[in-house]
């Protein structure tokens, strides 16, 4: 996917802060091009909650026809919260169209439409669109704020294959781990807990339990030799007073 | 994954539009929890942009400390953009932190923390968290806007595995597919475009290439129709002047 290709184009947006917040997406998901249809205020490079996407803002491009505003681009795709009106496109999910899209973007141009807040895409727009898609709402509350719905689309198309992440922390050995136990078992006896013979394999699993990274043992064990020192000082402390 | 089981906590929101778009992704994705740590603006509840979503901000809880408000969860994560500061917690992108907290959902209470919007979570509210996530947004400009991230990251949870939808038009036969190149090819010679003997074949392949639902075999064959009865009549329109 190359994001040089991809042109966000808002129709007949009315709320400023709304093209503020899809430059914001825009940028914060490395594309570059917004494109504007008869904006309803032009006043949009004021836009507040555009923060550090003043550069998207500042060139993004002003349209006074829909037709204009794609001239360039060999896929155009309008997003829909559906609603009453029958479509006369196919309908795709944003999980779907994101992977059609990103196929797309690679080698040619693609516009993304988004309709005014109120209304959404006309039909007469719908109709220079090849296919529509729409975002996974439930259909008691289908439509999303313009500016979420930005976010939400461009997230997906530069979304990566979930991949777990590398284990970044050391777990800690099985030896660590013993010297932890025994100590603690020794803490325990010496604090009066230990009542059955039973409690040293008790105490063995729930260490294990911990799934204690490496660094975190030391520290435990740490703590464990000083409170034993405590422990055994206490006589001394009660005679010192 | 139970939605039911998810809280959406954001602390230290100064901008009760973000605290309104926050409700309305909740309320778009079928979530319902949302829980306000010591929000800046006590008037939340007036948020213009939450349409719709006025269910969720009058059953929004409201509490003093980030520690009663995410006391009967037993996953809690928090949001970063991570920006300059050292993170003391495992960090995960959010297609893959989707997965574990989808799986936690399933039976456990889970608290997604979003910190304010100039300042995203403390160190302070970091440490009651069990991991930190974050949107895969380009370094260059890591933070997004609050709502916007609200949305992103339900949209995240809610995501479906991406299936091909199944092709709901009804492709053309090759039976009409032929009668409609005939039809061409008769209006093609009809009006002098052929030239060599090979056009037809040629038109054949272009017809097939057009992809055509049944539908629009019909309605291009009657234009074809239309377009041949005209070219016919055309003589006797001149003779009539």
């Amino acid at each position: 996917m190359n994001p040089e290709n991809l042109r966000i184009v808002l129709v007949d947006t009315r709320n400023p802060l709304n093209i503020g917040a899809a430059a914001r997406a825009i940028s914060n998901f490395g594309f570059r091009h917004l494109r504007l249809v008869n904006p309803y205020n032009v006043a949009y490079l004021e836009a507040k909650s555009a923060v550090n996407a003043a550069e998207i803002l500042t060139n993004a491009q002003e349209y006074q026809t829909l037709r204009e505003a794609i001239a360039d681009c060999s896929l155009v795709v309008g997003t829909t919260a559906i609603g009453h009106r029958e479509l006369q496109h196919p309908l795709r999910r944003l999980e779907y169209a994101g992977m059609v899209l990103r196929r797309h973007l690679a080698s040619g141009n693609v516009a993304l439409l988004f309709g005014s807040e109120k209304f959404g895409l006309s039909n007469e727009e719908m109709s220079y669109c090849h296919w529509l898609l729409r975002i996974g709402t439930r259909d008691e509350h289908a439509s999303m704020n313009l500016g979420q719905a930005v976010a939400v689309c461009l997230y997906e198309l530069s979304r990566k294959k979930a991949v777990r992440a590398p284990e970044s922390k050391q777990l800690a050995g099985a030896q660590d781990l013993d010297r932890m136990t025994d100590r603690l078992v020794e803490v325990l006896r010496e604090s009066g807990y230990v009542h059955s013979s039973s409690t040293e394999a008790k105490t063995r699993r729930l260490v294990r339990r911990l799934n204690l990274p490496a660094h975190d043992a030391e520290v435990w064990l740490g703590m464990l030799r000083q409170i034993q020192w405590k422990l055994k000082q206490k006589p001394d402390g009660i005679l010192n007073q």
